[in-house]
């Protein structure tokens, strides 16, 4: 099962995914647990933030604890004991960034194990049946990556063999538990994301994506591609802008069409004290919080910020104790969910271009550390 | 506020013990949290596990983030977020184990943090002062630990100072909220921990500790000079056991006449993936857990069992995840505290006998890895 309704009425969309694990409302950040688990948060902690949704890692998991171990303890699901809607990334990223050695061809690419050097092959059907091994609601075609380094042949070939995979992907399913997503590829080039967009744009996939952005691009840049490309992908079908991004950034892709995001910044950020509030990012380490009674956020409603000061959060940083990153993970994961939940109110009520003048109202550039 | 009621009618005694913040019921386990936190668990987590007091060290605290800090933000209580009773150690034991160039003199300790070299010099008096600072409920005496392999020369003199020491403490008293306790010491030399009674035993110390254990005797000489020393200890005291111990300790220890207890094994081993179960420690990170479905252990009512496979939590120990500490620490607690709950049941129904039958009938030697 899988369904998606979207307000059209205006460029920022409010919307509803239905998934056999139950509904996401869009726009959705989805925290990241690349091994099957969001870095020291407890499903429990994620049901009560707010998350309707999770990111796993295809590549991750597929080499450890690998599909048939997945399988028998009831998919990724009954794995990780999260029983609401998983996505889960093809791992054609990791492939290409922690993986050694990774060759692409027509076939699909190998490479070896970043954890023990072992030789693999994965094409886009085995990318496919490793996905619906996990029993996941949302698989993503294999796809490779660029960045914005590469050059326009780079990058123009690299879109090309992932229109050829995206099209084997769809004709490799099997299970229908599992939806599956088409990657658009094509960098920084317009006309590149514009033939992707028209090659796959027209087929049955049930959602399409947007890959290889924040690879280094100047912010305009990205915001530019994004919104062209938005603006022709597929109108009834979510959209999701892969690995992006700051708060900012959620703000202006909803503001471009954007339906679902996933981001590694508010979990990796939290375990190096980095602190997300509606004034900017804070340092908890900073010694100036040493003495400081306050919470993180005043008024902020998650576990942290009721009940511990800035002061002991820095205590736990500054001695390294393992509760810090926790406790900053949950309020970041907190602030993400929180702030898209305010975006897609205001996108409800046709009200998203006042709420985005007073987010960023609040922004101080002092906070900035 | 202090109080504490124990029935007396059989060597396994069942009391409570009323505290400014709340009640606990003995023979009762505290979790260490030596720097303010219990590592890797949060304070409404204790409160689940069904905690009802802990301890914290008066040492890592001292020397970060400060007395000033601490009591400046409500004392150790509102610092980390616990609002149940809290024991501090004096730091004696640290001082010994972890500070650098430590001089004992009759005025008191000299020493360098293991932190950052600095110079500190604390006397029983100060000791007293700083863990008044902390506003704690129940704060130790400064005392000279020693190891089973000092000369009985060595551990007289300890004991010598530690007497000294402990009626220096209990002048220095400034803050009726919190209570104080004088340690044993005297290594595993009846006469000297004997005569460490017979000056102690009679001053109006809220409660007693025996001190030193756990440092390389045999089982056999721990338990019969915690025996001989727990039947001449105060009788209407609490006699708390320091850093003690195994679960066989625990049981072992309350048959002895012991109240109290704190020990880090729990904790530590949880965070290297041994697993306390009825019938005996297992290793996740065993290969033999790869595809177990099984909770850690059968019938626990832990979070961590009820809700994940052996199979999910040796991932998460193999792949490094946070997750996996927090976890592991959170059964093995619920497995001490609950054990502790169970030995409770069974003095005050007056069958400790054949509750410690049962306890050892399930432990099964080829669990053991």
């Amino acid at each position: 099962m899988f369904e998606f309704s979207v307000s059209t009425e205006s460029r920022a969309r409010a919307g509803l995914l239905k998934t056999g694990h139950g509904e996401v409302a869009t726009p959705a950040f989805m925290p990241v647990g690349s091994q099957g688990t969001v870095k020291s948060i407890s499903p429990r902690e994620l049901k009560e933030l707010g998350a309707e949704i999770v990111l796993a890692n295809g590549y991750h998991l597929y080499l450890r604890p690998g599909v048939e171990t997945v399988r028998s303890l009831g998919g990724l699901h009954g794995f990780m004991g999260w029983d609401g809607p998983i996505l889960t990334d093809s791992g054609g990223y990791q492939v290409m960034s922690l993986a050694a050695n990774a060759k692409v061809e027509e076939a699909g690419v190998e490479f070896r194990s970043h954890l023990d050097g072992s030789l693999h092959f994965i094409s886009p059907e085995r990318a496919v049946e490793i996905q619906e091994g996990f029993m996941v609601d949302v698989a993503m075609c294999l796809d490779i990556c660029t960045s914005y380094d590469h050059s326009r042949k780079a990058v123009e070939h690299a879109m090309e063999i992932t229109v050829g995979w995206a099209k084997r992907s769809l004709a490799a399913r099997k299970s229908a538990q599992t939806a599956l997503f088409a990657i658009i590829q094509g960098g920084v080039f317009h006309d590149l994301r514009e033939r992707c967009i028209e090659r796959l744009g027209g087929l049955d996939f049930d959602g399409f994506a947007l890959g290889s952005l924040s690879t280094g691009e100047p912010k305009e840049t990205l915001y530019e591609v994004m919104g062209e490309a938005l603006d022709k992908m597929p109108e009834h079908r979510p959209r999701y802008v892969m690995g992006v991004g700051t708060p900012e950034d959620l703000v202006e892709s909803v503001g471009l069409g954007a339906d679902m995001f996933d981001c590694v910044l508010p979990t990796r950020n939290g375990r190096t004290g980095q602190l997300f509030t509606s004034s900017g990012k804070i340092n908890i380490k900073n010694s100036r919080h040493k003495d400081d009674e306050r919470p993180v956020e005043e008024g902020c409603g998650c576990y942290t910020c009721t009940s511990f000061s800035r002061a002991y959060l820095r205590h736990l940083f500054i001695a390294g104790e393992l509760l810090a990153y926790r406790l900053a993970t949950l309020h970041n994961l907190y602030y993400y969910i929180n702030l898209m939940a305010r975006i897609r109110e205001a996108a409800a009520k046709g009200s998203f271009d006042s709420f985005k003048k007073e987010f960023y109202r609040k922004r101080n550039p002092n906070e900035k550390e």
